[in-house]
């Protein structure tokens, strides 16, 4: 259960069996900041090439293919004074037809005032003068080595994990990644202040963090996607294209784990999934699109103590 | 502003310019009664031929082709004990590999408890034997009359309303469709005691509905997409496959509605949204699925009172 | 075995349960003429409202539900000295960034020269100014009312055939086409001297045509898409969108096909498609687009003559 | 113009910056072996882990990123007398609720007879007793190493080309990749001696090669996409899910090369594509799926001679 701190001075743009650059232990936690996605440090220095550059590889010990890493996010604390975000709808996200009326992307800034928890424009844009967003820090990248010894562009994610742009990747997340490398390899960066669903102008209030996380192993527990946990929900993601199939494979990850852990066959798992399943889009921007496939822990709860009940 | 008890003596499962059962002016409220998907009415008697057969169309005095049509959904109350749901995922909502696990669709049948609000199945499922869920009672398929003098099955949805299978048209959403016929000519069935987001069972618990709503019209208002407003969003929906372009449909219109209401430009739309935006799945089952783009009214409120401020 | 004459005097832009033109019986020829899809007539006059306006409906003799149409396509003659396209690639066809670098669609004229079967462009196109193209007639729009009593614009397809722009529908296909209404009701028209694949600007060269057509009747045959062949293929045709579930709809009625007209069971017919299935893009462009799969009727003559040995 | 003759002694199931197994220069020849996509050599023996393990790379002096790799392929050699292939319809080419008729798919043995170029099931299946089907041999998967240092598996294509699984990649065709890293790194194997469009029961008939190819280098020409050409045509692939983006990707590639080589603005480009484009379907099995567009050449002899005289 040790507390590691760890200061970065590398960072890798593909997720893959890259040398570790920290040992760590089940249970053990570690502090550590990640650069945004540009590239640009705490004091807005470029350190390193853009598009998604990853703290890690952190090796976990005792971590084998066929084995689950679990991560909480413990604190995702942005650490700069200003973010970068683009301000113009990608093309994809719009009707075709509609493309045209998009002008080139240029970048703004934004102030994030850490006493009060928010986000403004550094220079208004006309309509926007009095907007002030809460500052809602979640992970756009992080995961695992994938399969097959890939190393794989941090600008896209299958099923390791990678670039979801998920907003419930936020503190207080549990998150379980299916481990493919000899210590899963775990990597963590593109800190969000602030993103809609979807990432749908390509990115979200780019920064730096400073992140604490704490890691698990769950031996011999093996899952096809990443799944995760909060309060109120548990959840599972799937990464592909159309959102069509990035459902799919949610939707499949979801009926999977509520047959293994609850003991639903298939026939309870639609019913309750029909009534309750909920839906989040993670992003509709890179080139694998992410959907998250969510169950409220209310109506597990009930179902577990009937069966509970029932076992008596 | 008159309030018309209608009692429906026949359906039609196509929308389009179909003989109105009632004429009635803006500003009036109708109270009426839908059979439930199957054609079955309040007694369980099937009455009609299935997939959802709609009560109407309502023929809305002075509303013309340009036209926009608002339709506010006072009250949607189950009126039967027993509502019916599928059971089993529907195929294409699961990696095409699992389907081979998915047994045919049994239909199972659910107590309608309206004192407690709440739905429980009849026969209980193993693991389900405690499930209890709230009423959360909503229109699968609404909508007015297509465009180019169309009669489109009322298993789909397009720019005209249909069957979207959407949570949030519930009572005290309004909703906004473009008029392609005179008098609109509305339509509404479909009823769902409960459902899951996507519909991914192919159903929600199907049931019987009084139906109360208030129609009022925006003269020369054109939109492209059905809309709609509820106490904490604005919100568009965007009818296609797959997904993407179900979500390129919404946020195109949103962008739109942003442009003339609030008088953004594409940036500050662009910006607003890709810091706010939140996406719901309608349904991922029917012929067109169907993708709701919503912002929170916060943050216009926030952007409106600037603009004012601006202006004096 | 009659041989008609018909002149049309109104043409229709949905395809539905409209007013017969014509009365014909199984075996029947019909000669008659098709605007451009603007509405246009031989005379580039225009005389109905655009978006491919279809000659009929015909009313086959005997036809029902659940039985098959059979459409032989004997001739179709462009009778007009002049066809239109548009000259910019439609913005769905391309990448979305692209979008931005396509101008708006200008319309071109083509000169049709009969004698030498050749179209030319009326205004030269810099670097296009030698372009000389052989006319290959094709229907883009033609099939019968749909299911369920809708009617529906002639701008899409689906299982009744509709607006699927594929070369292959030129003189000498034999198509088939499911009846959904009494007299199945065959519209004809969207005459095109030439196109691409995909239609991929949004428009053929654009014409009237001369057409001469022989229906035919399968009594209690049912299908499920429109199926077709000519001298050298039996081809299915799927319409939605994306393109992947248009080829599952084609894949899977020629798997039907094969099984009950060859006999083979699904895996001798995955191993025949595996080895020799072709796939041709209709459209590219409508709201629903087209997939057709293909067998050669070469690798069906084998088949056959074993199967007969084995029956000996 | 070195001709090598090179005998692998490992494989790689990844393309990525491998340490190249030989390096030669522009203009060369290379005769070498590729295992079946099981791993199985010329005795079909397993000697390698499966799923399309790759001969090379090949490091071509002078290759650098920004340049284009040419590779002819001369000659594809089917090298052992026994194929297999899967026989059974993947379930993502069929309608999802026709997948619940597909049988787990069984691997069928074909023989190959290089004297008479057929091949012929070695267990005949029910009804294909007498089928006999000529060898048209095929490259699966070839490419470079991909852009950003990546390794991506051999199951999936890109940029870099891949598993694209297109029937076109015979022997008389010029392929065209672009250049990531130095050296290109050229990776060839997944022989198939026949295989239908779209390797829709997921293999084609699999069997090691004899592969001979001659490699070029256009030094300073950027391109986007593999591209590539044989007597008739000019081809793009694009590569991706679902088929409407991998059309999108080589329908834009296709644009480009007729603007730069051809000196074809967009309306031009468009004009020519929008009468003669045809599209071929390389797979719709893989992670991403392949569509080629192709334009004939007789319709570019044509427009370069105009070009030529207008330049006089």
């Amino acid at each position: 259960m040790a507390r590691h701190e760890f200061t970065p001075d590398r960072y890798y743009t593909t997720m893959g069996p890259h040398p570790p650059v920290l040992r760590i232990a089940p249970g053990d936690t570690v502090v550590t900041t990640t650069v945004d996605s540009l590239g640009c440090d705490v004091n807005g220095t470029p350190v390193t090439p853009k598009f998604n550059p990853m703290t890690g590889p952190f090796f976990v010990e005792g971590a084998e293919p066929g084995d689950t890493l679990v991560v909480h996010l413990d604190r995702l604390t942005p650490n700069r004074p200003t973010g970068i975000s683009s301000s113009v709808l990608a093309p994809n996200v719009v009707d075709p037809e509609f493309v045209r009326q998009l002008p080139e992307r240029p970048l703004v800034v934004w102030d994030i005032d850490p006493v009060r928890g928010e986000a403004s424009l550094q220079v208004p844009i006309p309509g926007l003068e009095a907007l002030r967003l809460p500052l809602e820090p979640m992970l756009g990248c992080f995961g695992v080595a994938p399969a097959h010894g890939q190393s794989i562009a941090t600008i896209t994610s299958a099923e390791y994990g990678g670039n979801m742009d998920y907003r419930g990747f936020c503190a207080g997340a549990t998150v379980y990644f299916p481990v493919f490398e000899p210590g899963a390899l775990l990597f963590v960066g593109d800190g969000h202040a602030i993103q809609g669903d979807g990432e749908i102008t390509g990115t979200g209030i780019e920064i730096t963090f400073e992140v604490e996380f704490t890691v698990d192993l769950r031996k011999g527990e093996q899952i096809g996607w990443p799944r995760g946990e909060n309060e109120e929900y548990i959840f599972t993601a799937g990464n592909a294209r159309p959102l069509d199939q990035a459902l799919q494979h949610a939707t499949t990850e979801m009926v999977r784990w509520l047959e293994r852990d609850w003991k639903l066959d298939v026939v309870a798992a639609s019913t309750l999934l029909g009534m309750c399943v909920e839906y989040d889009i993670g992003n509709v921007f890179d080139p694998a699109y992410t959907v998250i496939c969510k169950l409220p822990k209310r109506v597990l709860a009930n179902m577990v103590s009937a069966r509970t009940k029932g076992e008596d």
